[in-house]
């Protein structure tokens, strides 16, 4: 079924206006009757069309869907800025997968350099495929997705747990940290991760990270790209905590 | 450092010809002295650049590399095939992640129809991106990639292990096959793992492979699209066994 994110105004309303409704009315063919979900917040709801206009859909509410879909804890995401079009489809799998946030950071290792003027544009564009794939994915909320930032501006003190996912601790065959500091959290815990760029993380990145209390880890033994990393991470999580034996 | 996937017919002569060659030489400016990884059938060998000609570079070996970075089971993915350039990123995901194989499969409800003349260039094109990924993700072994098949011609009988994900299983909060099935593995099973295309799978297929004994597993509470299902799957294991505590 399919899922729409609209403001809160909007649902208060019971009308769908610009994109979404263009979207319902003439890209998928809506009629009176249909029924899709709507996320408002954290909370989604089960709605049905009762009227349409050339730029509107109404709505009624047939009944709020109290299923979660969200992992245990916060993961928020902050990625080292990579090259092409990598941080879109880290948007893309990351949604799909639970991510909390994502910060795009300019690193010392970033080849991309982006002016200040179109920072702004981009993290239009990027909250908008979010949104996308959270529709996607039914999810309960949309990632938020950050101005891109630089790594000394960011206050890490609100996590809980403090990942660097290092490709030297791989390398140097380390494999347990990773999978203690998952087993150790606890629900509603938050998690920081972070990702370098396609070079890796600068020796003073990392001792500026280490200051401020992340743990580095290994993800095994393969050499994963960056935009794969927090696939993995992403995964890992959802697979500890979220299935059964 | 980089590495290259040679046949045993140009290791033996020590010298590297065509594309491999052309790299080095010309996108590479390789030197003298550089070293580089070579990978031969499953074996990974240091070698050193001793002299370049117009089309030619050849090296000695330095050592034999003994580091395994393969997942302790065979992973091969049956991919119900999709649309896009969608099979293009699976392959790339999936080898660094430590995919054994893949055939990608056209199912009921794979949108996509390929003529068979176009078949074969598509294998070899994807067969090289298979290779290109297992170079940058230093793996011992290049995933094969099938030819593009049908579900009915696939002989299933050499797999110690068969999982299909099933969307209606993660739907139906079922949520404890996966993990059940991962932590009963010995190292060196055989593991097959069937992706529906982006509609799923049809019940009929669903049939024929429970016949075939697949067991049906949910991967969690969100949707997951198509092209991510093989990357939970990869990651999940490698946590599971490749991550100490």
């Amino acid at each position: 079924m399919q899922k729409y994110f609209i403001s809160r105004e909007c649902f208060e309303r019971r009308v769908l206006e610009g994109d979404t409704a263009f979207q319902i009315k003439t890209v998928l063919r809506g009629k009176i009757k249909d029924q899709f979900l709507l996320g408002v917040d954290a909370q989604s709801y089960l709605v049905e069309i009762t009227k349409m206009t050339s730029k509107e859909v109404f709505f009624e509410v047939i009944e709020e869907q109290t299923k979660n879909v969200e992992l245990p804890f916060v993961v928020d995401l902050y990625q080292g800025f990579p090259k092409g079009d990598k941080l879109e489809q880290i948007i893309k799998y990351g949604t799909q997968l639970g991510m909390g946030a994502i910060y795009p950071v300019i690193m010392k290792r970033s080849v991309v350099k982006i002016e200040n003027s179109k920072k702004e544009v981009k993290q239009k564009r990027y909250q908008k495929i979010a949104v996308e794939a959270a529709e996607q994915s039914l999810r309960n909320q949309v990632p938020f997705v950050a101005m891109i930032t630089e790594l000394d501006k960011i206050d890490f003190s609100s996590y809980d747990v403090k990942l660097l996912c290092y490709e030297e601790s791989a390398k140097n065959q380390e494999t347990s940290e990773f999978k203690k500091q998952i087993c150790s959290l606890k629900p509603g815990n938050r998690v920081a991760v972070v990702v370098g760029p396609e070079g890796g993380i600068d020796p003073k990145e990392k001792s500026f990270l280490e200051q401020q209390g992340f743990v580095c880890v290994g993800l095994g033994p393969r050499i994963l790209r960056t935009e794969t990393v927090v696939l993995y991470v992403l995964s890992a999580i959802s697979y500890e905590w979220e299935l059964g034996k």
